[in-house]
């Protein structure tokens, strides 16, 4: 291959599918120069760019322009390489009228992985039937500070929910043959205040103790095959140009062998934004260099400016076949270089390709099979942070539908969605799913009912006009349903998404006040949250009947809500992050040591209004009878305990038994506790079940003084808890032995052993 | 020397002199165990814990009470020797009826060391004659997050004004032959949220370049002798435990000598909030190995607990004897060992010691020079932030003072001036010093007009009852002066200081409605703020006719401040920490990288209201041919440049000149720009000056991607700017020749030469 064709299989080009089938179209982002295929495709190209992502378009009419272009890339150069094409799937394929599945934040609510990669692998099949490979999806970006306007698209705040849940993402995704890429690596979470791309403070034993965590799970247990490296930069060092982290951690220590891909814009970034380039080619060099092997969305440093500094010498070409063994690697797995790879994917066989209108219609992105998955996903993650018995709603003469998020048809997306993501450029195109609102959700599930709806405020803004008629639909109505939260949308356009950081954690514009006027009608108000983010909600952690929390639920989210509400469906879901109580306290978690605990000292008080892992249920449990079988083991031992848990309600229902470690003397500073493993367990009313555990010492593990993760020997506590913040079973342990350094972890989780018993 | 006898001198007993001569009495604080002084005198004692700051006492019989117990002390233990007296000095001697000076926020305001040392041996003399031996200050922390409460005692958020004004303070306190003692050793400044005590998650690069400076600064440039080490921990590790930290860094790298003390209850919390010690004596071991010497306020841990580990071998004895050489020289150097030494100051000389009320009033802490000098630097803080030309008021007729500021006679002490600190838990006492109000200081400056005062709100709280009379008496006056700000107090009891941590940086209380209704009467408002932290002002950076900020400014502060408003005195102060526009986009200093501030990526604006540096005047300046005599030399070299400075306006006037430092492409992520110099140059109207700036290549050093301090070849800028916000002259520079490793950098400064000129 000459320099040219190598580079080439190096970057993407961004482009659109065609609305009536024909040829794929660059795309211009506002950031890139122009950029025209024909100059480009006589020596090939490595990735396609978002082609179902970036406008609306008939999925099977996408298929057949992406099959058309594939089929022209290939006949192009002389090797006949077609292009990985790649899309977003956070919370599914993000294309016109693909499933919209509930957001992350949602999936680490329903503590439940298995089903989470069943959901995967429908993303993945949908991706893969109309040629996409490769899917820029999980987040693995563990939340630090809940101002970030990304929180919605991360699994929630504590490493170990982050890594089972992603893994289990990527094995789903990765078992329909599509490419998953773990992001965002590493830091980009923990931006300084919250802002998007502020730089990242953080020292290396936080880095190594809570956000590498996820990374290392996902590439030993998933067979991940990409990784994109982070936007930010941490103490200094970009990740895109961090040959430590993408070459020394990632490939050397870990044995990651897949591709790593950039960020959008983000080799530019190190000219205009990190300014640790001065030059284009300085920019492809060091990234290069540091082990990222492929320039996204489209060409800009990897192409010419990389070329001439090859041919100056300035950089080494072994750099560029190191990277191009990678991308080949991949694509010949991936079937690219079969003599008998077939651009037209199988969905379009038989299809008179010549004849769009013939091929339109014909694939269904949003069939029901996906919509039920999306439903049940959805009625699993909403969390019941509060009920004084108002839930379940018995058959309310009157309900009163208060707040903006009654009728917003949208409420229930994240900023990764299409609608949300793309769809906001085209308010001429049909949303493509159905999506209920909470209004007709509420009116399907209590048709007995008299149902009143008023927004009373937008999402933001400050007008209050229409505060009256709220009070007064409230005053009237038995019970109030209080539908608040965010606007998901792209850099200023929502309260919640990618470059919509907030100030603080009030709810956004005059909607707390909207909140506080229903409190004040007497008439017992139930918060409903279709949020992006966990929200101090002042006056109503008090005097609220009922606080039903739902991050972004999807296009089933609604009706899942409707259910919990009336009792059609347990509330089963835990909290991902922790809700705070005051708005102005962050950064914080609940992964958090004492000293950032501790009330005493500040007048700022971090106390969390309902805890990480927190979530009622219409049920009781009991967990008794803990027997310690084994309370001590050595440093490289295990420990084991039973208990038994028993459904003490009337009612069906499901617990999430959490493990927390707490390490009461330890050498370097600690959270108080952190999760080391969890199990979602259902139970019919008045069943019971035996639940054991088995505890590697290495779940204790942490980074010591000398930058080497240890796990030290010394009295340690185990509890079994309903949530961070409610532990139910305390065994006292400990480990004995010479510490021991652990750089490779035997062991990542607990064993769970669930037998039925006699209750 | 028995063990006990050792251990004796390195710690301290908490107590209080007596009001009526008699000796100190043992202290009892919440947080410790009683203790009974005639249990312990036998064996020594190290130090006595604030004799002056623990309750109101003439300063007369404060000393005589001290002499006494320092008699009794040396009589007690074998060898005669007495306690090392220590007591907190931060904005001046906390003792009842001592100056009050501005906080330290002030002093950075001034940008001039000169006056700050002065102002330092003024207080070190008065500790001295009083029988206090060292003193608990200066604070050379760097703001990193204006919500933390204690950023008034903080110099500013730029680590070389941090360094030399904290230095010239040393060199002043230390020129009286007091023990100095920097703190907090380091990061405190850090701390998550800006909540006191959290733990501080910042890298090792990020604590080099903005921490350490002025830490190395001090201890090379000042012959401090006391460092004292931080509550907080670092990624982990407590300053008061890490050995890297408190023996490697500071004594084997920058040659320290003196002693660390802990700073209070720090080494017991290393076993109660940082829970990296399970007992005393664990914790003891662990401050003792890592390099503290001295345990404060009380003993605790260096007591029984750690003679009972050496006893045992746990703990060698010659860490024991290290701590005990540092105290014991330090006594000595103190003349605490000379055979001669006599506990009674020469203060006291004369005087019949037997009849206390012969003494009784006999030293004045408050002189008149003092209070000049109180003064001076008061008037030299005040920043003017923003005039519309209102400012000098011209003789109006009608004044309407608002705010709670008005009236309030603390309102411009910090939380560790006296009245704040101790007199607050004794209501009973006078405050002791003459503290003019606003309103009083108005009304002399302004004799001729009429001048009405409305409290308005309180400075914290909801209540906004009093905002009719406000508005009224704001529409009737020709200029509003609306006296908004900070209550300094002590954990909770202030919206300021130790303790008094902000959710955010909107005014307290409703003082930003009454600011918003003020506005709203249309008459002129001149906000001006009795503050101990930067806050967003909202609409009045748009709309208020100028903005008058003072940062605690001490006893005469009211005064200086009338003076600013009448233009009897020409504001001179620059902000030392950066106004926000909003008030929720913290932790942002002006020191950070371009990622941190650009404002496309992110809906939360990080842009300051007003930058650091900034500050008006009532003249002019023009900045003038600017000649660059060498613009390029080696890594080890110089650059030089000059420009003429000429007062254009029609009064006398300071500019403050500063000097930043850009460095467009660095293989590190940097601050935009950072502050490497800066000149204060009093001009009168129409005088010019030339000034000549040579800038060592050492002051373009940072930490490089290994770890170590590194000046790197390359084009550089260099701006001679009024802010950092308002560059007026910008050289284009260079280095050249290899890249150097600066461990330890040869210069620090750049050398200003200031020659007058024809104009």
């Amino acid at each position: 291959m000459t320099l040219p064709e190598k580079l080439a299989q190096l970057y993407g080009v961004w482009v659109g599918a065609s609305a009536d089938g024909g040829e794929v179209a660059p795309y211009q982002h506002e950031m890139e120069e122009p950029v025209d295929l024909a100059d480009l495709l006589d020596v090939g190209l490595g990735q396609l760019t978002r082609p179902f992502g970036t406008a609306p378009v008939d999925p099977a009419l996408g298929a057949l322009s992406l099959a058309r272009t594939q089929q022209r890339i290939a006949a192009a150069n002389r090797f006949g390489i077609p292009a990985i094409a790649h899309e977003e799937c956070l919370a599914g394929f993000a294309a016109w009228r693909a499933t919209a599945y509930p957001v992350p934040l949602s999936w680490g609510a329903t503590f439940d992985p298995d089903l989470v990669r069943r959901m995967a692998a429908a993303i993945g099949a949908d991706l893969r039937r109309v040629g996409v490979h490769q899917g820029l999806a999980p987040v693995l970006d563990v939340v630090r500070d809940a101002r970030w306007g990304r929180v919605e698209e991360t699994v929630g705040e504590d490493p170990y929910l982050v890594g089972t849940i992603a893994t289990a993402y990527v094995q789903g995704l990765e078992s329909a043959g599509v490419v998953a890429t773990l992001k965002h690596f590493v830091g980009y979470s923990a931006s300084r205040g919250g802002r998007n791309l502020a730089p990242v403070g953080m020292g290396p034993r936080e880095r190594a103790d809570v956000m590498l965590p996820p990374f290392e799970m996902a590439i030993r247990e998933s067979g991940v095959r990409s990784v994109m490296a982070a936007y930010t930069d941490t103490d200094g060092v970009p990740s895109t140009a961090d040959e430590s982290l993408l070459t020394g951690l990632l490939r050397e220590t870990w044995g990651f062998t897949g591709t790593v891909v950039a960020d959008y814009f983000g080799i530019a970034f190190l000219r205009t934004l990190h300014e640790v380039a001065g030059s284009w080619d300085e920019a492809a060099a060091a990234a290069l260099a540091a082990g990222v092997d492929v320039e996204l969305p489209t060409v800009r440093t990897f192409g010419e400016p990389l070329r001439e500094a090859l041919e100056a010498g300035r950089v080494p070409e072994a750099l560029v076949d190191r990277a191009l063994r990678r991308v080949l690697r991949q694509k010949a797995e991936l079937g690219l270089l079969d003599p008998d790879w077939n651009p037209v994917p199988p969905v379009l066989d038989g299809a008179d390709l010549t004849d769009p209108e013939a091929v339109r219609g014909t694939i269904d992105l949003d069939p029901p099979a996906n919509r039920a998955l999306a439903r049940e996903i959805a009625e699993r993650a909403v969390v019941l942070l509060a009920n004084d018995g108002t839930l379940p709603l018995h058959r309310p003469a009157r309900i009163a539908l208060v707040g903006p998020q009654a009728h917003e048809r949208t409420a229930v997306l994240g900023c990764y969605s299409f609608p949300a993501h793309v769809g906001a450029k085209h308010p001429e195109v049909p949303l493509g799913i159905e999506l209920p609102t909470l209004a007709e959700a509420l009116r399907r599930e209590f048709p007995d009912s008299d149902l009143v709806t008023v927004t009373g405020v937008a999402v933001d803004g400050d007008d209050v006009s229409g505060l009256p008629d709220a009070v007064a639909a409230a005053r009237d109505a038995d019970v109030v349903i209080a539908a608040l939260g965010d606007r998901a949308g792209l850099f200023g356009r929502g309260t919640s998404g990618e470059g919509c950081d907030a100030e603080s954690l009030t709810l956004p514009g005059a909607q707390q006040a909207l909140l506080d006027a229903l409190l004040d009608t007497g008439t017992p108000v139930v918060v409903t949250l279709l949020a992006g983010r966990p929200y101090a909600l002042g006056r109503a952690v008090e005097e609220a009947a009922a606080v039903v929390q739902s991050f972004f639920p999807g296009e089933e989210g609604s009706p899942a809500i409707a259910g919990v509400l009336s009792g059609r469906v347990d509330p089963s879901g835990r909290l991902p992050v922790s809700v705070p109580r005051r708005p102005g306290a962050q950064p914080s978690t609940y992964l958090s040591s004492r000293l950032g605990q501790v009330n005493e000292v500040s007048n700022v008080d971090p106390t969390p209004a309902y805890g990480f892992g927190h979530g009622l249920k219409y049920t009781t449990f009991a967990w008794t009878d803990l027997v310690v079988d084994v309370p001590a083991a050595a440093t490289d031992g295990e420990l084991r305990l039973h208990f038994t848990l028993t459904n003490t309600g009337g009612r069906a229902g499901s617990e999430v038994v959490q493990v927390y470690a707490h390490d009461p003397v330890v050498s370097v500073v600690q959270p108080v506790q952190r999760l080391v493993g969890y199990r979602r367990i259902p139970l019919d009313p008045g069943a019971a079940c035996r639940v054991e555990v088995t505890v590697p010492a290495d779940l204790f593990a942490f980074t010591g003084r000398d930058g080497r993760r240890v796990v030290e020997p010394g009295a340690l506590e185990l509890r079994l808890a309903a949530s961070s913040t409610d532990p139910r079973l305390v065994a006292a342990v400990g480990l004995h032995g010479p510490a021991r350094h652990v750089d490779h972890r035997r062991e990542l989780h607990p064993r769970f052993t669930v037998t039925a018993s006699a209750g």
